[in-house]
Protein backbone atom coordinates (compact mmCIF):
# COMPACT_ATOMS: atom_id res chain seq x y z
CA UNK A 1 0.00 0.00 0.00
CA UNK A 2 1.16 4.02 -0.55
CA UNK A 3 1.53 5.40 2.81
CA UNK A 4 -0.05 8.68 2.60
CA UNK A 5 2.14 10.72 5.34
CA UNK A 6 -0.59 13.50 5.78
CA UNK A 7 -3.29 11.23 7.01
CA UNK A 8 -0.87 9.72 9.96
CA UNK A 9 -1.18 11.24 13.08
CA UNK A 10 2.31 13.02 14.79
CA UNK A 11 3.31 11.93 18.39
CA UNK A 12 4.97 14.13 20.12
CA UNK A 13 4.90 12.52 23.69
CA UNK A 14 8.07 10.84 24.73
CA UNK A 15 8.34 7.79 27.22
CA UNK A 16 11.48 9.19 28.71
CA UNK A 17 11.60 9.52 32.64
CA UNK A 18 10.12 13.37 33.46
CA UNK A 19 13.60 14.68 33.95
CA UNK A 20 14.76 13.92 30.42
CA UNK A 21 11.47 14.68 28.59
CA UNK A 22 12.19 18.74 27.84
CA UNK A 23 15.60 17.19 25.32
CA UNK A 24 12.75 16.05 23.00
CA UNK A 25 10.33 18.86 23.26
CA UNK A 26 9.78 19.86 19.67
CA UNK A 27 9.99 15.99 18.27
CA UNK A 28 7.30 14.33 16.01
CA UNK A 29 7.10 10.97 14.98
CA UNK A 30 4.75 9.56 12.83
CA UNK A 31 4.81 5.99 12.52
CA UNK A 32 4.22 4.85 9.07
CA UNK A 33 5.25 1.45 9.12
CA UNK A 34 2.59 0.37 12.02
CA UNK A 35 -0.28 2.10 10.32
CA UNK A 36 0.58 0.39 6.86
CA UNK A 37 0.75 -2.79 8.79
CA UNK A 38 4.22 -3.67 9.18
CA UNK A 39 5.63 -5.72 12.81
CA UNK A 40 8.95 -6.65 12.44
CA UNK A 41 10.51 -3.16 12.23
CA UNK A 42 9.08 0.35 12.93
CA UNK A 43 8.93 3.07 10.36
CA UNK A 44 9.33 6.53 11.40
CA UNK A 45 8.49 9.38 9.67
CA UNK A 46 10.25 12.06 12.64
CA UNK A 47 10.41 16.08 12.67
CA UNK A 48 12.95 17.98 14.41
CA UNK A 49 12.14 21.85 15.25
CA UNK A 50 15.30 24.16 15.68
CA UNK A 51 16.94 22.69 18.85
CA UNK A 52 15.22 19.44 19.32
CA UNK A 53 16.97 15.97 19.05
CA UNK A 54 16.14 12.26 18.01
CA UNK A 55 16.89 10.86 20.97
CA UNK A 56 19.63 11.30 24.31
CA UNK A 57 22.68 9.66 22.47
CA UNK A 58 22.31 5.73 22.89
CA UNK A 59 23.18 2.41 21.39
CA UNK A 60 21.18 -0.75 21.27
CA UNK A 61 22.54 -4.13 22.50
CA UNK A 62 20.41 -5.89 19.93
CA UNK A 63 18.29 -3.63 17.49
CA UNK A 64 19.81 -2.24 14.18
CA UNK A 65 18.98 0.92 13.22
CA UNK A 66 18.69 3.21 9.79
CA UNK A 67 18.38 6.58 9.16
CA UNK A 68 17.48 8.60 5.72
CA UNK A 69 17.20 12.71 5.66
CA UNK A 70 14.74 14.30 3.79
CA UNK A 71 14.63 17.66 4.89
CA UNK A 72 17.03 20.30 6.63
CA UNK A 73 20.60 19.59 8.05
CA UNK A 74 20.97 17.93 11.23
CA UNK A 75 24.52 17.08 13.29
CA UNK A 76 25.03 13.49 14.33
CA UNK A 77 26.58 13.06 17.52
CA UNK A 78 28.37 9.88 18.10
CA UNK A 79 31.89 8.81 19.44
CA UNK A 80 33.39 10.11 15.99
CA UNK A 81 31.92 13.49 17.12
CA UNK A 82 29.88 15.77 15.04
CA UNK A 83 29.00 15.48 11.75
CA UNK A 84 26.51 17.75 9.77
CA UNK A 85 24.05 15.49 7.52
CA UNK A 86 22.19 16.83 4.94
CA UNK A 87 19.13 15.91 2.51
CA UNK A 88 19.68 12.07 0.52
CA UNK A 89 22.76 11.27 3.53
CA UNK A 90 22.21 8.20 5.67
CA UNK A 91 23.24 6.23 8.72
CA UNK A 92 23.72 3.02 10.30
CA UNK A 93 23.96 2.03 13.53
CA UNK A 94 24.25 -1.52 13.84
CA UNK A 95 23.45 -3.60 17.18
CA UNK A 96 25.66 -4.18 19.86
CA UNK A 97 27.95 -1.38 18.56
CA UNK A 98 28.72 0.69 21.69
CA UNK A 99 28.73 4.11 20.08
CA UNK A 100 26.06 6.19 21.56
CA UNK A 101 24.30 8.38 18.81
CA UNK A 102 21.57 11.14 18.38
CA UNK A 103 20.20 13.54 15.90
CA UNK A 104 20.30 16.94 17.21
CA UNK A 105 18.72 19.97 14.79
CA UNK A 106 21.80 22.85 15.72
CA UNK A 107 20.13 25.05 12.52
CA UNK A 108 17.06 27.24 12.33
CA UNK A 109 15.04 24.79 9.65
CA UNK A 110 12.58 22.15 10.53
CA UNK A 111 15.10 18.95 9.74
CA UNK A 112 12.66 15.68 8.49
CA UNK A 113 13.95 12.27 8.12
CA UNK A 114 12.63 8.77 8.02
CA UNK A 115 13.83 5.95 11.04
CA UNK A 116 14.34 2.24 10.89
CA UNK A 117 14.38 0.40 13.61
CA UNK A 118 13.84 -3.52 14.15
CA UNK A 119 12.04 -5.26 17.19
CA UNK A 120 14.54 -7.78 18.38
CA UNK A 121 13.38 -8.70 21.73
CA UNK A 122 15.40 -8.26 25.13
CA UNK A 123 16.94 -5.20 23.29
CA UNK A 124 18.58 -2.93 25.91
CA UNK A 125 19.91 0.76 25.19
CA UNK A 126 22.39 2.33 27.41
CA UNK A 127 22.96 6.18 27.33
CA UNK A 128 26.74 7.29 28.19
CA UNK A 129 25.84 10.52 28.45
CA UNK A 130 23.44 10.06 31.00
CA UNK A 131 22.16 7.92 34.61
CA UNK A 132 19.95 5.75 32.58
CA UNK A 133 19.58 2.59 31.03
CA UNK A 134 16.63 1.24 29.12
CA UNK A 135 15.50 -2.40 28.74
CA UNK A 136 12.68 -4.69 27.58
CA UNK A 137 9.50 -4.81 29.02
CA UNK A 138 7.37 -7.80 29.03
CA UNK A 139 4.76 -5.99 26.92
CA UNK A 140 7.28 -4.91 24.40
CA UNK A 141 7.57 -1.70 25.78
CA UNK A 142 10.37 -0.33 27.93
CA UNK A 143 11.54 0.13 31.34
CA UNK A 144 14.14 3.02 33.00
CA UNK A 145 16.38 2.91 35.18
CA UNK A 146 19.08 4.26 36.73
CA UNK A 147 22.68 3.13 36.01
CA UNK A 148 22.56 1.76 39.56
CA UNK A 149 19.61 -0.59 38.73
CA UNK A 150 16.98 1.36 40.94
CA UNK A 151 13.54 2.26 38.67
CA UNK A 152 12.35 5.77 37.93
CA UNK A 153 9.84 6.64 39.29
CA UNK A 154 7.97 8.44 36.02
CA UNK B 1 28.52 5.22 11.00
CA UNK B 2 27.19 8.16 7.84
CA UNK B 3 26.95 5.28 4.70
CA UNK B 4 28.67 6.39 1.90
CA UNK B 5 26.95 4.80 -1.23
CA UNK B 6 29.73 6.04 -3.72
CA UNK B 7 31.67 3.29 -2.06
CA UNK B 8 29.77 0.52 -2.36
CA UNK B 9 29.30 -2.25 -4.58
CA UNK B 10 26.33 -2.79 -6.76
CA UNK B 11 25.05 -5.90 -8.01
CA UNK B 12 22.74 -6.62 -11.29
CA UNK B 13 22.74 -10.35 -10.91
CA UNK B 14 19.74 -11.99 -9.60
CA UNK B 15 19.19 -15.14 -7.89
CA UNK B 16 15.98 -15.85 -9.65
CA UNK B 17 15.87 -19.25 -12.40
CA UNK B 18 17.36 -18.26 -15.79
CA UNK B 19 14.21 -17.85 -17.37
CA UNK B 20 13.48 -15.45 -15.03
CA UNK B 21 16.51 -12.83 -15.13
CA UNK B 22 15.95 -11.40 -17.97
CA UNK B 23 13.10 -8.91 -15.89
CA UNK B 24 15.85 -7.54 -14.29
CA UNK B 25 18.23 -6.63 -16.57
CA UNK B 26 18.66 -2.98 -15.68
CA UNK B 27 18.10 -3.43 -11.97
CA UNK B 28 21.23 -2.76 -9.87
CA UNK B 29 21.39 -2.87 -5.76
CA UNK B 30 24.12 -1.60 -3.63
CA UNK B 31 23.62 -3.29 0.01
CA UNK B 32 24.13 0.03 2.67
CA UNK B 33 22.80 -2.19 5.61
CA UNK B 34 24.95 -5.32 5.06
CA UNK B 35 28.20 -2.82 4.45
CA UNK B 36 27.26 -0.80 7.41
CA UNK B 37 26.40 -3.72 9.51
CA UNK B 38 23.13 -3.98 9.91
CA UNK B 39 21.88 -7.85 10.53
CA UNK B 40 18.33 -7.46 11.26
CA UNK B 41 17.04 -6.08 8.17
CA UNK B 42 18.63 -4.95 5.08
CA UNK B 43 18.39 -1.64 3.08
CA UNK B 44 19.40 -1.47 -0.59
CA UNK B 45 19.91 1.65 -2.93
CA UNK B 46 18.34 0.22 -6.09
CA UNK B 47 18.94 1.77 -9.56
CA UNK B 48 16.69 0.62 -12.37
CA UNK B 49 16.95 1.67 -16.00
CA UNK B 50 14.23 2.66 -18.10
CA UNK B 51 11.81 -1.19 -18.67
CA UNK B 52 13.73 -2.72 -15.65
CA UNK B 53 11.45 -3.08 -12.57
CA UNK B 54 12.04 -4.45 -8.89
CA UNK B 55 11.44 -8.37 -8.65
CA UNK B 56 8.34 -10.26 -10.28
CA UNK B 57 5.62 -9.53 -8.62
CA UNK B 58 5.46 -11.36 -5.60
CA UNK B 59 4.23 -11.07 -1.76
CA UNK B 60 6.03 -12.71 1.21
CA UNK B 61 4.79 -14.83 4.43
CA UNK B 62 6.77 -13.46 7.01
CA UNK B 63 8.81 -10.78 6.22
CA UNK B 64 7.90 -7.14 5.93
CA UNK B 65 8.58 -4.72 3.05
CA UNK B 66 9.19 -0.98 2.75
CA UNK B 67 10.15 1.49 0.06
CA UNK B 68 11.27 5.16 -0.41
CA UNK B 69 11.31 6.49 -4.03
CA UNK B 70 14.72 9.43 -3.95
CA UNK B 71 14.54 10.01 -7.89
CA UNK B 72 12.65 9.52 -10.91
CA UNK B 73 8.94 8.01 -11.62
CA UNK B 74 8.51 4.22 -10.73
CA UNK B 75 4.99 2.47 -11.54
CA UNK B 76 3.59 0.05 -8.25
CA UNK B 77 1.80 -2.63 -9.30
CA UNK B 78 -0.32 -4.79 -7.20
CA UNK B 79 -3.59 -6.56 -6.65
CA UNK B 80 -5.13 -2.45 -7.05
CA UNK B 81 -3.60 -1.87 -10.11
CA UNK B 82 -0.83 0.31 -11.77
CA UNK B 83 0.29 3.64 -9.47
CA UNK B 84 2.90 6.05 -10.13
CA UNK B 85 5.29 6.78 -7.04
CA UNK B 86 7.18 9.96 -7.24
CA UNK B 87 10.15 11.43 -5.06
CA UNK B 88 9.15 11.30 -1.37
CA UNK B 89 6.36 8.73 -2.14
CA UNK B 90 6.57 5.61 0.11
CA UNK B 91 4.81 2.31 0.70
CA UNK B 92 4.70 -0.73 2.27
CA UNK B 93 4.05 -4.50 1.99
CA UNK B 94 3.15 -6.03 5.14
CA UNK B 95 4.30 -9.92 5.79
CA UNK B 96 1.37 -12.03 4.78
CA UNK B 97 -0.57 -9.82 3.00
CA UNK B 98 -1.69 -11.79 -0.49
CA UNK B 99 -1.33 -8.71 -2.53
CA UNK B 100 1.89 -9.63 -5.65
CA UNK B 101 3.46 -6.31 -5.62
CA UNK B 102 6.38 -4.96 -7.84
CA UNK B 103 7.64 -1.55 -8.86
CA UNK B 104 8.65 -1.22 -12.64
CA UNK B 105 10.49 1.53 -14.52
CA UNK B 106 8.14 2.75 -17.52
CA UNK B 107 9.48 6.20 -18.04
CA UNK B 108 12.41 7.09 -19.85
CA UNK B 109 14.56 8.11 -16.55
CA UNK B 110 16.39 6.12 -14.38
CA UNK B 111 14.52 5.16 -11.22
CA UNK B 112 16.20 5.30 -7.49
CA UNK B 113 14.77 3.89 -4.05
CA UNK B 114 15.75 2.91 -1.29
CA UNK B 115 14.25 -1.28 -0.28
CA UNK B 116 13.96 -2.19 3.81
CA UNK B 117 13.37 -5.83 4.45
CA UNK B 118 13.66 -7.82 7.32
CA UNK B 119 15.22 -11.51 7.76
CA UNK B 120 12.45 -13.36 9.29
CA UNK B 121 13.48 -17.14 8.93
CA UNK B 122 11.21 -19.64 7.17
CA UNK B 123 9.94 -16.78 4.76
CA UNK B 124 7.81 -17.80 1.35
CA UNK B 125 7.17 -15.59 -1.52
CA UNK B 126 4.52 -16.33 -3.60
CA UNK B 127 4.43 -15.36 -7.44
CA UNK B 128 0.98 -14.96 -8.61
CA UNK B 129 1.92 -14.04 -12.09
CA UNK B 130 4.63 -16.81 -12.86
CA UNK B 131 5.25 -20.53 -12.09
CA UNK B 132 7.24 -19.74 -9.06
CA UNK B 133 7.35 -19.95 -5.46
CA UNK B 134 10.52 -19.16 -3.10
CA UNK B 135 11.39 -20.96 -0.31
CA UNK B 136 14.31 -20.25 2.37
CA UNK B 137 17.26 -22.25 2.40
CA UNK B 138 18.87 -23.41 5.60
CA UNK B 139 22.04 -20.97 4.43
CA UNK B 140 19.68 -17.58 4.50
CA UNK B 141 19.68 -17.72 0.23
CA UNK B 142 16.54 -19.18 -1.66
CA UNK B 143 15.33 -22.50 -2.95
CA UNK B 144 13.04 -21.61 -6.00
CA UNK B 145 10.24 -24.12 -7.32
CA UNK B 146 7.85 -24.58 -9.72
CA UNK B 147 4.30 -24.20 -8.16
CA UNK B 148 3.81 -28.09 -8.18
CA UNK B 149 7.20 -28.29 -6.08
CA UNK B 150 9.62 -29.19 -8.33
CA UNK B 151 12.95 -27.47 -8.15
CA UNK B 152 14.20 -25.14 -10.88
CA UNK B 153 17.21 -26.71 -12.28
CA UNK B 154 18.98 -23.11 -12.69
Amino acid sequence: MIIKPENIPSRTTSIYPNEFKPLVVGRAKQALGNVAGLKNFGVNLVTLAPGSCSALRHWHTCQDEFIYVIEGEVTLVNNAGKQILKPGMMAAFPAGEADGHHLVNHSNAVVVYLEVGDRSPNDEAYYPDDDLIAKSAADGGRIFTHKDGTLYES
